[in-house]
């Protein structure tokens, strides 16, 4: 079974076409922010084509959308799915591709006639961009029960306004299956890899070995306001020494652990940032990640070595705060082998990687077996309205999944 | 003459509270921004002062005001003065200082019926600060004819009214003699230091041997945004990164430098600023200054040089804008011996710096000989509230101003 079965990537482009024009930008972007309006509508396009191809619809408390397609047995459905928020001035594949593959696979299903032994469920998460409502994978978290449905229905976002009166203004607070049910037997999410590996060394597939954990710290260094001019060298407390510093630091450390190993200095703000007057403070952020929860906290241990030195022998003070952290996933290795083996069979290049962004499968992986397969991002654009797939690389992902799915659901 | 003449410290210290009233702020600062309804007030009160010594008051077409006090013979006087506009928070000493105290040696011949032979002049220059009208220093660059008195008078200031318009409201557009006379046959400017050296260093008076030559750049660093997870360290264009190592070479350099170099990166500003983007642009500005123009030459080619590597090295742009630009000025070495001399013959701890600030001083110096005399600023605190200078050091000050003023005017 499988082989025979037709994924339509034309459609699967169509209907990404179809749902970029919900809330379309400039540019070729799109912004339906979760719970907007725009959100709405892109859930009623999603739902309605899901009600087409004869998914039974459940939609459940925290506004996860599940369709799901009998199989011959009864028993915890194979899901696949992703998101359909977007960021504000986001692209139309982020999230969308891992939906309505989905949605292609259930329909060649559909169109070949076969009843998988599982049952197949295609799913998209509420709020995975975090970009209105905190924190982002807000409807996996839920579903995974490590975010108390009532808290999260609490949330109140950029606007003033909660996820629980969101969700009942856009009428998708659902009545559906408690948040953690149904139970799923494994999980499987397409997903462009926005980031440049795949696109700049040539790849079609990539089998996402797990997601790297975050650690964000933010450093505030206090030192003394002086007259650039009048103030020698020796006598100076200059937070903005020490920032940067940290920043260059930053940068080396990663160099030096090597591997997946990444460390960024996004924000950095001085006051009271004029040309002639030394820093009184410093405010920045270091965003590390690894995929190996070890190196990541030696990598932070040395982060703040280096920046109590860099403070001392500048006589200022530094305190920080941690952000986030997460700690690393590992998705499931035999399905990660699986995506290697089915691109390798299908004549797709094919490497391993970590996904540096965050993605609902890492919540789902805390349930059941979870893997993703990642295509390329052009340039590794994304979270942007010049984000690119290509036609080509999106039906390459479709078969994967397709596959995939298939021998999951048996 | 002169070492029977007796300098005044209380009247002195009695007179800068009592213009320090005049646009009084909390914490015991001032803000009398130039040509403001408070300058004019300040003004008002420090010409009937002038007056009530017996000084002959002249006002010029850009505001400056001279009291003139008869020699013996006639020709061009020997001045002192300073400035009496603020910065918005400013203190009560800065610019204040020198003018009163020019006043209380004024005072000193008058008690002791004292006739110099030369003329004495104590002189108030308009909008020293800057902070409304730019540039600063505009009184004494338009006296010495280094800025057109029709462009000064142009000029339009931060709530868009201009010099001109603003001198005629308060009274100050003067019919005196043409900008660039009285002729000046010595200038001598006492002045806080507004820097740390003379208080850390336990030192009375400074001799000022010069203002240190200043050179402003802005690098703008253009990289590109990526995913601070999903970008592997070797593919990313990190304007920030950059911005950061020129920060810390500006340190190295300075360092490297020696003697009065300093350098400074006051302000830096990222986009799009966000923990987990790597940033786009990077904006910086870096402060040089030193006291020998060929050693700040120098400094500029190598931060140039090192920019220009740093960004090769990221593969980002940098393009790079002069915001400033002045030569170091020396000051009349005879009449810097004279002021550590003098100095020390009062039994002052004395010692040579250079003036990391801008003066009227440093205009003055294009004319005729002219120095300046500095007194510690506590904590090196200026251009702040908090600005102080203890009673004795001004009286200490005063002291060495009269005894050079009437060695020069003999």
């Amino acid at each position: 079974m499988g082989k025979d079965l037709r994924f339509d990537g034309e459609r699967l482009s169509s209907r990404l076409a179809r749902l970029g024009q919900v809330g379309a930008i400039p540019g070729g972007g799109v912004s339906r922010l979760a719970l907007t309006d725009a959100d709405k509508a892109g859930r009623d396009l999603v739902v309605g084509w899901m009600r087409e191809l004869g998914l039974a619809v459940t939609v459940d408390g925290i506004g996860n959308a599940v369709g799901l397609r009998r199989g011959s047995e009864d028993g915890p459905p194979v899901m696949t799915g992703s998101h359909i928020d977007t960021v504000r001035t986001g692209g139309r594949y982020d999230g969308n591709l891992g939906v309505l593959a989905g949605l292609e696979v259930v329909a060649a299903l559909n169109d070949a006639g076969v009843t998988t032994r599982r049952p197949l469920a295609v799913a998209f998460f509420t709020n995975e961009e975090g970009s209105r409502f905190q924190p982002d994978m807000m409807g996996s978290l839920v579903y995974v029960g490590r975010l108390p449905l009532e808290k999260a229905l609490a949330t109140v976002g950029i606007d003033g306004t909660s996820v629980k009166d969101n969700l009942a203004r856009i009428g998708y607070a659902g009545a559906g299956p408690t948040a953690g049910s149904p139970e799923v037997h494994a999980y499987v999410e397409l997903h462009i890899e926005q980031g440049p590996v795949l696109d700049a060394e040539k790849y079609t597939i990539g089998a996402v070995e797990g997601v790297q954990g975050i650690s964000w710290t933010e450093f505030t260094i206090t030192g003394q306001a002086n007259h650039a001019g009048t103030t020698p060298m020796g006598m100076r407390h200059d937070a903005g020494l020490v920032a940067a510093e940290i920043a260059t630091f930053a940068r080396r450390l990663a160099n030096e652990v090597g591997g997946h190993q990444v460390a960024t200095v996004g924000s950095l703000t001085l006051s009271p940032n004029l040309v002639n007057v030394v820093a009184q403070q410093a405010v920045l952020t270091v965003d590390l990640r690894n995929t190996d929860e070890r190196v990541l906290e030696e990598a932070e241990s040395r982060l703040f070595a280096f920046a109590d030195r860099a403070a001392a022998a500048e006589g200022v003070g530094v305190a920080r705060r941690a952000l986030a952290r997460f700690q690393p996933v590992a998705f499931a290795p035999e399905l990660v082998a699986r995506v290697e083996a089915i691109a390798g069979e299908l004549g797709y290049r094919v490497r391993r990687l970590p996904s540096g962004a965050g993605h609902d499968a890492q919540m789902l992986a805390s349930i059941c077996p979870a893997c993703m397969i990642f295509v390329p991002s052009a340039r590794g654009v994304s979270h942007n309205v010049e984000e690119f797939t290509s036609p080509a690389d999106l039906e390459a992902g479709g078969k994967v999944l397709l596959r995939l799915l298939c021998e999951l659901a048996g």
